[in-house]
């Protein structure tokens, strides 16, 4: 499927992205603790089960990056990339653990073209992750650079 | 180098928190974009000369995930884990590139006993993470969950 390019001009607010779904690994869940957050609950099924998780759990940050790379794989911002400049109101409600699959929704809520007028503007997203009982795992406010349409 | 078991009495508004330093290889970064942040500026040299970073840059998420990893290593938090409820304000300021040498500075910015009063409270830092030239590439301002000493 091509999707066009899309560029700042192009968004409005209210826009919605629907993504794919991704299902986690315990392999992956464990390769990614071990590099970013060696914590025993998110390495060690004896561990998890005595922790508040009750058993192996993602580190929530891998949680994030499964939203990226959703969000990336749909390339609707594929023109400009995802220029993240920041992120706001990143919350986890819920843990995902090794088997969930998970997908991201997307609405498009604050376009700030260039106070100086720079052929670009910064675009905020309000995104959800959800497991597959809908329980959101995961919700944050990213905001990237976009770039005009040339 | 034993650290003694920290609980949220232990803290205290101001309390500052130094990590040890990790380098970034090239293969780290590559691997790191090709599972969660697949644009072409993380991922080839030629596209990257071409972008605004000049040359390739890791993910954002990346280096939040190498603080993530400086803040476990620390071991404070080590009695009751990092269980991490929300991020606030969190920003890239400039771009991690392979070979950076990063160092994280942390400081207790808030602490909120449990409402209820329930043996807990919640925990927030100002992180702030830095380059070998001293420059910071990124901020955020996490909040976890800390039990009470038992």
């Amino acid at each position: 499927m091509t999707v066009p390019d899309r560029y700042f001009d192009d968004l409005a607010i209210g826009d919605a992205i629907a993504t794919a779904s991704i299902t986690v690994t315990r392999e992956d869940a464990i390769e990614f603790a071990r590099r970013y957050d060696p914590q025993p609950f998110h390495l060690d099924d004896e561990a998890a089960r005595k922790s508040v998780f009750g058993r192996l759990a993602l580190s929530g940050w891998q949680t994030v990056g499964y939203a990226m790379r959703l969000l990336v794989e749909t390339k609707v911002f594929h023109a400009t990339g995802i220029l993240g400049t920041g992120v706001d109101e990143l919350r986890w409600p819920a843990p995902t653990y090794p088997g969930d699959t998970l997908t991201a929704k997307s609405e498009i809520i604050t376009l700030t073209p260039d106070p100086k007028g720079k052929p670009r503007g910064l675009v905020t997203l309000q995104v959800s992750v959800f497991n597959q009982d809908g329980t959101c795992v995961l919700a944050f406010k990213p905001t990237m650079t976009m770039i005009k349409r040339p």
